[in-house]
């Protein structure tokens, strides 16, 4: 028994089994709104997520129709049946760590009635209902209510997303065992409040290095102040065209963002160098190198360090299969989806706040569609709850979301 | 024996005695540079005066016609032969850490002969030689060298001027001991190049406190980023008028600098906060209450947020005792010092890098000096080494400067 940092905040947690401990289980009969309780309530922070895959795993071994694998807190399951196309449903296992809000700590979950809800509709509460063990509950009741979808599918549950990027689960299998995600199509099912949300924007962040000349703050005139200087990278900031792009019919917006900054030595030094570390989120029309040329011509004069870059996603909705998986969800052809103005793309002004009643739109967050779209699998994001709410003390999803979301994807399959 | 680190970088040091151990002595006979060297290399880095106040105690009282007195670290010897006026010669022990600079560590000291020199005189090189060891060695024999002086004299060598200010032994004698700083006029024995430097500019620091609103970088719409609203605090910074001020014949530059940025908690977070660590060195026609005034009309409507504060001294040229001591040092009456130009004032556009050839000028840097103004004591600051070299890796001086600060001490004493 070990106690490990793993460097996410307040997330201790023993690793190794005690004598006489068990892991909990997952009651196979639970509806998905229970199950997704269930799920939330046995604790996943990041760098944890050994018994909720343990508890992941035994479930998907007790239905019999099902390939099992496990690697570390990596679980896949298949089915086999020799069907012409295969598809993957994939989400993480992991959450963001405890928070308090409004009920006090938001672990464990509480479901609240329809009637002591403000939104009037029932509602689970806590940590992971959004981001996304509702996600992951829905997998699960997909996996054991569809023992013959009518196409094979790969369920994939992974550990490690909500940290550093190197301790991914699902780029372990990427790297490990790439066969196990060969398909025509993957849904992922990060919260989307039940919409199709395709492709992801890419990010970059870089670190943009004003210099300057050190001399006492009592005679400044001696020096060049760099942190002075950097209003020119908070000018081109403000200058940068911030575009609406459209890719594969939906609409991206663009951002840019300074994310930190830091500069200064001593109370009485005029500072040699000040940093300001930009986020840049891109559309997936653009290349991650063609994105850094961008950054490197707006803030010319000065270096500009690539600290960080993950490719954006095209949103793959001009296959057929992904089009497919919209007819299902919307329970209409593509045609009239966009016929019915269902899709967000096309006008360049549409206001990102209120694409909440769309059903097919963009995805502004990176998500690990991008690997998939990296596979050459085309990708999208589906799943239960409001993508505003993850990561909040305050976070919850309508109940409603977990049926609607799990009721879409059997239809998908042919249940 | 204990170690003590008293937060000042690199200097760790050896606070006791062993047994058998016996502090450095400093030679009566020494000229003032030889003394100089010897004191230097002593060792006194801030926190580490013990050995240098022994041995300085040790040799005031070796000449029999001081009163010597000792309070931790702060020595100080008086003069007491019912003159009519009394005036102090202050300078403090310690010295910054020590540095790597063109000749390998600067200590010990070396003496460069002019041949060597890139100067063409002889210099002192090492630790302490500017900031402000040669200035106690000119101390240390104008109390020797004059026992009979026209004017009392009170003669305090304090510790820990360089680290933060509650640590200044100079104000832990003006807190316990004020009787010894009474006095008709001060000399401290700071760098100025043997000119005569008056008052000293205060300095102000303070945070500027820029809020925004949390969101997550992929939609930064949905929030306010405070770094960005920062490029406020930087146009302010820029338009800020930085006076150019006459004050009892001398011209003070004051200077606004912001010596420290902060901002932003993560990647991939717009950030709710970012801080600019401002430092205003104001004119002392200003008093501090002023300064912080203009502080917060210029950055309203941010938080103003003052952490120091130091009020600025006026040189007091205005009075007798302080124009007889610069008449003593050029050499001149004071209408004469006035006539051939050697004070800079008057002259607003007079260029600070230039004031280097003139013998009275302004004081640019914050120093004690402030300590003896707020005790109603005219001040200025007189002493050998050039102050732009004080702290850096190749301090030195000329020999000639220590001999200069000296003689002029004693013609003043009337010796």
């Amino acid at each position: 028994m070990v106690l490990v940092d793993v460097g996410v905040g307040r997330c201790w947690c023993v690793v190794g089994t005690v004598a006489g401990m068990t892991s909990p289980r997952l009651d196979p009969a639970a509806d998905v709104v229970a199950l997704t309780a269930a799920v939330c309530d046995v604790g996943s922070e990041s760098g944890c997520e050994g018994p909720l895959a343990d508890a992941v795993e035994e479930l998907l071994r007790s239905a019999g129709h099902l390939e099992v694998s496990r690697f570390g807190n990596v679980v896949v399951a298949r089915t086999d049946l020799g069907r012409d196309e295969r598809v993957i449903l994939a989400g993480h296992l992991d959450t963001v760590p405890a928070a308090e809000g409004p009920f006090g700590w938001n672990v464990p979950t509480k479901r609240v009635p329809a009637q002591q809800s403000g939104s009037g509709v029932e509602e689970l509460w806590g940590r992971g209902t959004v981001d996304m063990l509702g996600g992951v509950a829905v997998q699960l009741r997909v996996a054991l209510d569809v023992p013959e979808p009518n196409r094979d599918v790969t369920f994939v549950f992974y550990d490690n997303e909500e940290v550093a990027a190197p301790l991914n689960g699902l780029g372990h299998v990427v790297a490990d065992h790439p066969e196990l995600l060969v398909g025509d199509f993957a849904v992922l099912l990060e919260p989307t409040s039940v919409a199709v949300e395709g492709g992801c924007k890419g990010t970059l962040r870089c670190e943009v290095v004003v210099p300057g000349v050190a001399a006492h703050s009592g005679r400044p005139w001696m020096g060049v102040n760099a942190i002075h200087r950097a209003s020119e990278v908070l000018d081109a900031l403000a200058s940068f065209e911030v575009r609406t792009v459209d890719v594969d019919g939906l609409t991206y917006h663009e951002g840019l963002s300074a994310v930190g900054v830091r500069g200064g030595t001593a109370g009485n030094v005029v500072p040699d160098e000040c940093v300001v570390t930009v986020n840049y989120r891109f559309a997936p029309d653009l290349s991650g190198a063609q994105a850094q040329e961008r950054m490197r011509e707006l803030f010319a004069p000065f270096e500009v360090r690539v600290t960080d870059l993950a490719e954006g996603a095209r949103p793959g909705l001009d296959s057929q299969v992904a089009r497919g998986f919209v007819e299902s969800v919307v329970g209409c052809s593509w045609d009239e989806v966009v016929s019915r103005g269902l899709v967000a793309g096309g006008a360049a002004g549409v206001d990102p706040l209120g694409a909440s009643s769309l059903l097919v739109r963009a995805k502004e967050g990176w998500t690990d569609v991008a690997r998939f779209s990296a596979l050459g699998v085309p990708a999208v994001n589906f799943g239960p709850g409001n993508p505003l709410l993850a990561h909040k003390a305050d976070e919850h999803a309508p109940v409603e979301d977990y049926r609607r979301a799990l009721a879409a994807l059997c239809r998908w399959l042919g249940q």
